[in-house]
Parts: C-alpha cells; structure tokens; sequence
C-alpha cells in the first residue's frame, strides 16, 4: 500500500503530531485551565482590595473613640501581592485568548506549548513569592509573634481578615493551576516526541 | 535511494534524538545548575540556621539589662523558609547525582527531562513562596508596620537581620536558577520534536 503512494508523500515529513490522541484534548484542558487562573486571580485582587475595614474601640491599645483604619495598600507585602496577582490575571486572559486562536491552526501547538510553559514558569515564581510574602504577613496579623512584641490584628479587622484569607486561598489555587499548566505543557511536548 | 533501503530500516522509528547538536551541552547546563541550586540552597539554610543573636539595653521598651534573643525558629515564615529550602538542597542533590548518571545512558536523557521538568516546577512553587514568606516577614523587621504598631527589630537585631537578608538573597538566586532549569527541561524537549 505505501508503495502506491507517490514520491513526494513518502517525502514530506510527517506533520506535527497534534492529532496524536490526547494532545489535543490536554490543550484544550490548558485552555480552559487559564481561564480558571484569570478567574481565580481577579477574584483574588478584588477580595483583596474590597479588604477595607473601619475599627472604633475593637484594637487594643488604642484610644477610645479613635477610629482605626486597616487596608491592603498599609503593607508593601499585600501591595506586591495585588500587583502580582494582577499580572497573573492579565497574563493568563491573553494567553488563553491566544490559545482560543491556536486551537483553530494545529501546526502552531508545539511552539505555544513551548512558549506558554517558558512564560507560566516565570509567572507561577511570581504567583507562589507572592502568595508566601502576604501569607507570611497575613499569619504575623492572625497570631502575632510575642518575641518581637507585634501584636495579632485579626481580633479586631475580623472583616479584613477574612478578605486576606479568602484572597490567599485563592491565590493558592491559581499557583496549584499554576503548576497543573506547565506540567500539561511538559507532558504535551513530551508526547510529541513520542508519536 | 530511499528506495535501496530495506523495508524494516524505514519502518523503524528514528532514535532518540539525544545527539542533537547542543542537546547533551543543554543537558549538562542542567546537571551544573543542580549543583549551584544545592550549593545555593544549603548556603540559604546555614546562614539563617546560624542568624541567633542576643542583645541587651538595645531593643526600645525592654527593661535595661535583660537579654533579649532572636532566632529563626521564633517565626513560623522563617521556618517554613529553611525546611523549604532543606528540601530543595536535598531535591538538587539527588537529581544532580542521578543526572550523572544518566549522562551515561543517553536513551535515558528524554525520560529524565520529562521528570525533572515536573518535580523542577514543584520545587521552583515551594521555594518562591518560601522566600516570598520569609521576605515579608523580614521586611516587617526591617521597616516596621506603623499602622498597626508593629515596630521594626532590625536595628537591634542588626546581626540577625544581616543574616536572614543574605539568606533571601541566596534562596532568590536558587528560585532563579530553578527557573532556568525548568526552561531548560523544556528548550530540551521541544528541540527533540524537531530533530
């Protein structure tokens, strides 16, 4: 049967093996995987700025009457943390828009792959550094640390406290995410390799 | 000449592309990054491990005389950091140590990428939000938090302080070459797509 074909299509090199079984479906998994990463790090910023929250007479050591005011941007480490998870969500609704494209040209997998995998790994160090720095500040508020005498807020901005939480959690997802899409990428390249 | 070619010689899959020009000089980029994220990662743990120090009559508001110390176990972010960062120092010395031996065995090399490259982005998520948490913390030490009173340590702890600094310095520098490790693994692949 091969011998039938002509010359020239015994030739041609085989053609980039997006229709291996699977790999196709593994990137539209990262696709949708990018779209839930722009969700969770646009909920993460908003959680986190609404955090707002107003004390009179609830944090001790304060005066009477005397209104106390906790807000994300108070802290370099909650400030870096919405600037990163801001470039997160940008960078993953153009990415999974660009994907949206590709889908509809297959020979240009292998090379997105390629260049997802290199920009996620740079954003997932950006997303992870982050998420530590507000939760390492975050977790100084919840219990404080007695050693150097820096007292938990927690008791009295119950409400921005419970932000900060919800935004971390979020924010861990996204890196989990994160890490799930480099790992599709990697495991994507590695296939074609194969077929 | 195709053609003159035995039947099995065409039908038999191309081998491992691990004599790909810069292929194997890739992969021993990688093996010698491994060693520096160890050398990096242990020098990380030491000079925080070692950053006690005691001070009196020097930290505002402690009775004169009475000793105040500070270590890094007194700070959860800071523990977080060392046990990371032990497990990365471990993570690249057995990776480093196996990559020598799969230099040997180069049908091994495509096999390994894939591995490394997942568990190398696992690592990389761990050790920058470590650094991010211990970051935030020692930024807290360093500045302080006015808003809620929480009083910078460092210009009594100037020691301790000088350590945990070189210490994020050097677990930066190991996030960043973990980075190029993964983009390695990854360069590496889809090079063999192409061969």
């Amino acid at each position: 049967m091969a011998s039938a074909e002509p010359e020239s299509a015994k030739e041609a090199p085989p053609p980039p093996s997006t229709a291996a079984p699977g790999g196709m479906n593994l990137f539209l998994v990262g696709v949708v995987l990018r779209f839930v990463v722009f969700a969770a790090a646009v909920s993460s910023v908003v959680v986190m700025v609404t955090s707002k929250q107003t004390v009179v007479n609830k944090l001790r050591g304060v005066p009477p009457g005397f209104p106390v005011e906790a807000k994300f941007d108070d802290s370099p480490a909650f400030r870096y943390f919405v600037a990163a998870l801001s470039v997160a969500a940008f960078y993953s609704l153009v990415t999974g828009l660009s994907s949206l494209f590709v889908i509809a040209k297959p020979n240009c997998h292998t090379k997105s792959l390629l260049h997802y995998a290199i920009w996620d790994t740079f954003i997932l160090g950006v997303v992870a550094s982050a998420t530590g720095a507000a939760g390492g500040v975050a977790y100084i508020g919840l219990k404080g640390n007695t050693h150097v005498r820096w007292d938990k807020v927690c008791y009295a901005f119950d409400k921005f406290c419970r932000h900060v939480g919800a935004s971390l959690a979020t924010s861990l997802f996204a890196s989990v995410v994160m890490v799930l899409l480099i790992w599709i990428s990697i495991i994507s390249l590695h296939a074609r390799i194969r077929k």
